[in-house]
């Protein structure tokens, strides 16, 4: 199995909704550095995954909508708590969406298996990863 | 499948009985710094799969029993070379037993999966991964 | 010349007033990852700066004001701009402040010079330091 | 599940045949950080995976043969681009063939799974992991 | 005094003349990263050294005539080595140079002192400082 | 001023003797990461400060003679506290005899300041530098 792992990062505020938060029920905030896992069985005929490049691009589109925000404001992920769980899923059904609509290119159609991993603190960081099909 | 990794450190003192390990057969030492990865395939309904903060605190009390020790006089460890590879295992073993103690909580029985790395130097490191019910 | 330098980090959100910062006048957040370096020309009679671990301690009590915060809310910080570098100089006036105490032991007077480092993404960092008696 | 990961690297230079790699088909180079994971399911009677100063051994003896080196210029590579992917699964085939040698020790045959990273930035790696029976 | 530092890489090959390079005369490459620390010793009016974004452009700028680049074909390099030093020093020159035509805004000629590092390896890097008004 | 930095590090026991160090009286263990910054106002005629593969010989050199000991049994640190700052010091003392024998090269002797760090774990560090004319 073949993978490439492009990385990039947000600044963002929010705060969370339950007792088990403790202080970070407060008006917060973080840096994510974000890292995207992307991988498939076999290359293309250039002997790449995807176009580390475009990744990157894509990535940063994804990231765009985030960046420099209150995440409590944002209509896409009201009535939740943006953990960094819940947004590293957030940002997996983002990039399964840019490659269904090509924005990867066509070779991308054969990345079967995505792992977005965001690093909260030099302590902490959570993830999600599944098959792009859509199955965890 | 969702995930969280918390990370801590413990400075020890030991040696090693084998010549496969050359010098460091002499009482030596090493900063361990301590990935714990957690998996589970759902969030819970605060939109995590265990409080990071709790998890770092029951780390912390399972590496208290080895932090500013020489491993090598420690009953729990006797008759075991300290390798990188066992003290993961063993770091593996006491977080289940916290986890069925009910620790980190009763959501974190959800946890199906842990994955403990051990760094020692910048330039390796040993781990043990395996299924929370038991099996590797 | 000697140092120790200790760190530590902190989650806040803030934001900025002024159009040279861009969607930075959002509001929004970071982790900072906090260095901390001491310096004094020679070693106590135990061979050390300072104990880090009471460092480590007295910058975690400096870093508890602002952490899990809204800077924008805090009195000790109205009416600037709670860049990088303000953040660092805080920390910094903090620090000396705690020595003057005696809260980092009673050899912590030769400490000379401060640095402090504020790691706001793997792309940017802030720092202020100065001598300890005030002067830059 | 054991692992043990170690750790080297190299200095390269290539280009790249493709439109895909737009600045990249001219000739530049690349710090290659390589992160070797050998997985085996129980450790030997010493207690490891596999000897860690054996293992940094052979992979510095694979990368001699790529360090310093134009990539292009290589035969063992003729006629294929050069990516941080192909170089991952370069690395792959010649571990599995020094474990077969008996390059690691006759207990290296324990060895199921090796994972081969490569770090080319610190926004980017490519990686090739599979089975040691060939199989990906 | 306070300072930021901005971060960003290149990807080059070049090759050395001279003995004491051993096989780094040979036609190699390297990842660059490089921090570039700006000092100055009060803030401007927005509580800042310079705007981090902008430096970041800048730096980007300076970089790209480097970047996917054999330095050994670039003129602006040509009958020197373009050893990790000289490169700090090529990248310190460019930096003073457009802070003097202004593209770091007009508070960025309070900026005294600029420290330029190259990492070329996880164990080695290179860097050259001086006072911005040419000194050393 | 042109500086070259080169790391490598060591595994070691020891234990301290004082009250201040609490648990760290007892014999642990640290691996140290050792980075040595060496500077001089100007680059030799082959465009460096020192031969960066040499200066790794000789740093490997200094440390075999820590690596894989308990510090407390070493006539040459006996007597004192062995910690971070103290060791940083001997690294450097032993730096500057080797630059005096010339092991470092007949260049060498343009070197004027040397900066020892020794990260001990990712929390804490401690740093001698000083002129290599002997002067702190």
């Amino acid at each position: 199995m073949y993978s490439v792992t492009v990385r990039d990062h947000i600044m963002i505020a929010h705060s969370f909704d339950g007792d088990v938060f403790g202080p970070a029920q407060r008006l917060h905030g973080a840096t994510y550095v974000v890292d995207v896992e992307l991988r498939r069985p076999d290359l293309d005929a250039d002997g790449i995954v995807v176009d580390i490049g475009r990744a990157r691009e894509v990535l940063g589109r994804v990231l765009a909508d985030l960046n420099y925000r209150n995440l409590d404001d944002l209509p896409a992920l009201a009535g939740r708590n943006t953990t960094t769980e819940v947004l590293a899923r957030f940002v997996f059904d983002a990039l399964v969406a840019a490659i269904r609509r090509g924005d990867l290119g066509p070779g991308a159609v054969a990345v079967e298996h995505i792992r977005v991993t965001l690093h909260e603190s030099p302590v902490a960081s959570g993830a999600y990863e599944g098959r792009v099909s859509g199955a965890s």
